[in-house]
């Protein structure tokens, strides 16, 4: 058998994906520097992580178009990726390419919809149980096709709006049998079709995916592992550093104020208020759980088209010090989105990989909670403290 | 004996000593919430610290002027305190201001030296050794005064320049029978004069202090506490919580600018080329230990007389991420120095205190390293780590 | 007869009056500097405006406290004015509190309603005609009680929700005949009393107040001078003043998000949708006119309790240079919105009465047009256009 | 005779000279859009200004690179130009190229010398009456050589140090006659070239040039044009635009900081401190003319080389309103140097030009203040009363 091993990317066509990809072969013909990836300080380098040549990449994706075509309007609009470099790897990216298949429109929400090619909208009609097992079918072609040793699926689509279901409440049993029955959030469709398939399951995204207690039940019974939700790159990245630091301090936020503005497809799909709504909700809890209570808070995301993928993230902090001194912290984050995101992604795959790789472990890896927003399983919201579990597991691995 | 302690602050009519006099008055008084107190947080309660009623005041001091009169120009400038507040209080600020005595001019700098009252001025052709004795005495005879069981002292002076000598290579011995043919930190002074009359040393100023070898030896001789240098409240506060971020997620911070912009006392003297420097180079050397490589990095430090105490930085920090990708962060903090650093001394004495009432230990509390820009012995530079080494002293003292 | 005059404020013991009230005794204590007003600058020496001890207040009110009451608020909350000057006034203002009437609750919106006193509520089921007829018999007997030779009358009052009528499209002589019918806003009631009684009417508020047809027809008939709409203090000062560099220079601009916050009554009764709405559209049609296209422009006001009368308005400008450059200018702008407003409330008064003293003159004072947001019939959004309309206007004054 | 006319720059192959020829062969081969330039706005169609088919680029310089070469880096690592453009432009860039003439460094200061070409280091020794007779050579060379009617000489070059003699005291017999026997500013050397070989004068830097009574009366003599001082593209603009404001309604700015970084090769001249210095007084002697008083201000420029020619400017200004309320506003600038300023290059070339067809007129054209920092002959420092000189003269013109 090879020592290969797949990404499988849910969305497989979008700005992150397309970054990720974009990435991994620039690793794979040594053309960049690999700053801005965890997985490669120092620190982690007993790991014996996989390589970036043993890495082959499929996914799903709803939309018609290609990594050669989105990575050159990525360069073109948000002055990104070096052009030669990108005509260097493109044969790359289109082997890449051919491991693209239809997803499915399944509870994505109108917005996304509108986004979908004739052949994902020729999909309408199948039933949640045929979707998943279509799905799962084209993950599990693909491994067999490269001869993989195993894939980590990983979801990067677009938000999807919250489901108006009891599903929180299912068993495993009850939820898989009811499935044609009850509305099912796209992102748990394919975390279904992930575990039947034997892969591993990171959720990127706010969406909901394996974050459920049937989900939990079926990764056990699977022998899955998985994790999530939502990928912590830029906003809320700084709430979890620099709240602690309020805590530690004893100074009292009043009121925390985050106004987001970027123009991606990403604030596309958030334009409508359903989509909206889990992503604000995956960014506001955070606050509370670190300083013990709720200080007035908001969070607004504006799409602003001529920021692309730039995205702008104004911070107001009114905190109270000592004889009720009132103070004030503002900062104002200036990031690209998209390549915040994908070394996280590839970072996700190494460590998932590689928790796959000791053999008999399943659920919940609670120890990457520094990667999210909403980390599930993860009792500790302050990111320095999620970045040591990482390290303890980097330790404990390394010795076995 | 009673159960009183004493609080000796060096610079003792100061802005922070001022602040830290009126904070202490008012809750003695039960007037104000504990809002900005480390020590008053629900995790440090199991230490059966000291009481606000068993503190009182003393301190040197080189200007002519009172709490009572520092504290109404704070009011009036800064809009800081309650005016009620302060006038329930000034009895008790009097009380204190009885205990100040007059400190030494001896290589404070001629910036320092021209805000000097008359008395001050007077001690003028005393020798080092004698300046010694005289401040070692002052302190012995507020401790049997007030009958209190143990005096923290607490530099809070303006900047000294730096020292032009090989005082760092001396051993305790060399410098203590040298004193009166080398020059010897002001701050270093007060030091030997607190570790000699059996008091407890916390430099909260970037000026030397105890930060010697021969201090070393001499704290372990005539077993002293002591800790320090330059309290960290704010841009550095930030730095030490924030760049940890960019090391943990392998951004590489390209550039770091720092702009200060303050007008009180402290800005006054760092006016002079020769105090800024000392000031500087504790804040700076902190990117390099925290990103194991030296950014581009500048601070400065403006006296703009309209801010008074109201400290505005900037900083801008530029970083590379992903594929190259040049992305920035700029913050703007805005807090009123004095307000910042009261609660820290008051924390730093508490803690001390109870250090002290273990017993039987001497040298650098490493553990408060959390609390200082330049903390002595102490290897971790992230603020969170600190941190956790105070949570971890409090856990094992609070089960002795 | 006497040489005083009336300012009659409408919401008498709002913010924005109280500050205006609290400025104008101080001035005629001589316990201020006259810095913030327009009317004070050097240029403006040889109008021979009316003095601060000409001037009495009154006004109309809905809510039940008084000027000493307010003020005093306003000190310990926003940590505005001086306490002793306070002390100072307390009579002044006491006997300008005497002149407060109550006002109406005719067409405010349930959210003014609900902060409305008992005496306020006890006018319910009083007729539009009849509320008009009771408003102006309160002017006219505060103008006879003092003796006063004119009298300005100035809404001050929260913004009021949009009316939904044909309101705009009637002739005076309909709209005074259907008064008991159709539903006319509160602001324009005020507006009508004060020119029944003969006064100068100024809307410094968003509402409509005299910016209608049938109004200004009114105006004609019966003699009076007024001017408005919505103070332009702040972040849309700024854009008036920012917005014609872009256009000068040719520099396109692409985007213009502005996020307001702030926390005083304004800001509370903003957070009913159908108040904000009028609010958002007085600040948001500036851009267009000055540049001549519409750049993607988003305004946000956010009620966030913790910074009461302090706004914050960050705003962020993006825009195309040369050969498509995409650059970007943010501006934090921190002012505190009643100290900014009232200046120009005693600006325009004294601007106004002078105008009224040259004679025979009636309608809408265009040259005032650099004081509001929404001139009525200023062509020029361009501050410094605007300024140069009042300038010319002086020249012709000092001249007659 | 043909129709066209020269541009000769001083620092030909610079960031500001690249990025004017690039734009400038962009608009020639139709591939650019106008944003950016003022000459451009539908306001001046009616000006007839020459078009772009009309001009051909030469030039002084002393480094020893191209047009392709310098525009292709600024392409690499400023992010800006597009790539196909570049590659379509190439040959009018390398026809330009051939016209650009090796300068002087007489007076340039040691840091530009240690940027010369051996070739500029070979006219070591050259007198100054002889680096003016072949600089003066030169242009009318290229005149010449491609007839055309006018060429208007723009002075692009870095920033040279002050000089230390009575040159200001001169009458223009006086210095013609003892030129090589004091020190003259190098870009007063290209001033007198230019004016000698019958071209008009623009100087774009805040270096002397022709702002001498000397030159000013040899421009009359000679009926050469002339402007200056110091191009007025970011941070200056702004403060010329916003300064007004505060003066219009009387706030009083207690102090304006601005914090200037950036890391191309100006700021790398601009590290030698007298360099600097020429450069700090053209941007701070603003203030005080516009507001009437000095505002405490401070101006810093640093050179952080990871932004490059991207230029970030921080300013705080701290201000007083009513009743002595302290507020304060900060803004942010993020714009690319280059490209701020070579639009403003064109605009200058093409109404100097227009001033020449004019016929009959010479000495400083005074219209153009807006384009400056350090306006010559212009009383008015406002940005928006300056501009309104420009308007004036276009209609002027335009009915002629």
């Amino acid at each position: 058998m090879s020592d290969k091993f797949g990404i499988w990317l849910i969305g497989a066509w979008g700005g992150v994906s397309t970054t990720t990809v974009v990435g991994l072969a620039s690793f794979q013909k040594q053309l960049a520097e690999q700053t801005g990836l965890v997985s490669a300080l120092p620190k982690f380098a007993d790991l014996q992580l996989a390589t970036w040549d043993q890495f082959v990449v499929g996914g799903h994706e709803i939309r018609d178009t290609s990594y050669v075509d989105e990575a050159r309007a990525l360069h073109k609009t948000a002055g990104v990726f070096d052009r030669d470099d990108l005509d260097a790897i493109a044969p790359t990216l289109d082997e890449f390419n051919a491991n693209v298949r239809t997803g499915t429109l399944l509870a994505v929400g109108s917005r996304i919809e509108s986004l979908a090619s004739d052949t994902a909208r020729a999909t309408a009609g199948e039933s949640t149980s045929a979707a998943i097992a279509r799905l799962s079918t084209d993950i599990r072609e693909f491994r067999e096709r490269h001869g993989l040793k195993h894939v980590v699926v990983v979801n990067l689509a677009s938000t999807e709006p919250a489901v108006d279901s009891n599903i929180h409440e299912l068993t495993w049993s009850e939820l898989s049998t009811q499935l044609d029955r009850i509305e099912v959030p796209a992102s748990t469709l394919y975390a279904i079709a992930a575990m039947q398939a034997g892969c591993s399951y990171v959720n990127f995204t706010p969406s909901v995916g394996s974050d459920l207690p049937a989900l939990d039940e079926f990764a056990a019974e699977s022998g899955s592992l998985h994790v999530g939700r939502d990928g912590k790159t830029g906003e809320t990245l700084m709430k979890s550093v620099l709240a602690p630091m309020f805590a530690d301090r004893h100074l009292k936020v009043m009121s925390w104020v985050g106004h987001n503005i970027f123009g991606n497809m990403d604030a596309e799909v958030l334009d409508d208020p359903a989509n909206k709504a889990n992503k604000v909700r995956s960014k506001d809890h955070l606050l509370t759980e670190i300083l013990g209570y709720p200080p007035q808070s908001l969070v607004s995301i504006e799409n602003i088209r001529s920021l692309g993928d730039w995205k702008t993230a104004w911070d107001h902090i009114h905190f109270q010090g000592f004889l009720n001194t009132k103070m004030a912290l503002q900062f104002t984050w200036q990031g690209c989105d998209s390549l915040l995101a994908a070394p996280l992604v590839l970072d996700l795959v190494r460590f998932t990989e590689r928790e796959w790789r000791r053999g008999g472990r399943s659920g919940v890896m609670s120890h990457l909670g520094s990667f999210f927003k909403s980390p599930m399983k993860c009792e500790t919201p302050e990111f320095a403290k999620q970045y040591i579990q990482l390290e303890d597991w980097a330790v404990e691995v390394s010795a076995e």
